[in-house]
């Protein structure tokens, strides 16, 4: 994996970058509730711009994670799903984001103290 | 999580995005084996640029997660190793990793059928 001459280490980087995402991280955990439509997506994760779900949506669809399904009703309809690959990524990624919430504040107090020592030693 | 107001939502989205980021992964896991001076890492990860080692073991510092111990000899000499949070941090990270190295094959099929559907729908 660290063999950078290794192409299955450099696409292992690739993806690690993107499913470590934020975006990619609240897609594919929002989906886990089921299949939802842009709309209820954009609901769901208010912080996120139409540009980047639309962006993050394209890469997870281009991955094989998420299916998107056209329903040709006026206006036509978008539904998104994870698919089997996209589910088996849901335990890892929560994996990592339950681990991001039990150290939230051990961080919060490391980050505080190296701040006032960097300032300090600046000040100095 | 998904409350954009909610100050811990925007730590862990930053925590997510920086410990998802392929250097940290890379970095934490080259660590694992143990306490390492800078020009080893470097060595061991050589697609790291000099820069992008130095702010990733400055963040994985400040964060609290990488401890940096300077030994004031002639020249100085600088070791860097995980902290006990840092340690907690390696089982998350190599489930991600060890997901993408399981998923690498199915992913790369999708995306060449992504693209060739792609490709197609833009000729016709």
């Amino acid at each position: 994996m660290k063999d950078p001459s290794n192409p299955v280490c450099r696409t292992i980087s690739t993806l690690l970058s993107r499913i470590g995402d934020k975006w990619t991280v609240l897609v594919v955990t929002t989906l886990g509730e089921g299949s939802k439509r842009f709309n209820e997506l954009r609901r769901e994760i208010p912080s996120v711009s139409q540009r980047m779900l639309t962006l993050t949506l394209r890469n997870l669809e281009r991955d094989g994670l998420v299916n998107r399904t056209v329903t040709p009703s006026i206006p036509p309809r978008v539904d998104y799903e994870l698919t089997d690959l996209g589910r088996s990524l849901q335990a890892p990624i929560s994996g990592l984001a339950q681990w991001a919430l039990d150290n939230v504040d051990s961080i919060h107090l490391a980050q505080a103290r190296f701040d006032a020592e960097h300032d300090e030693a600046v000040a100095a």
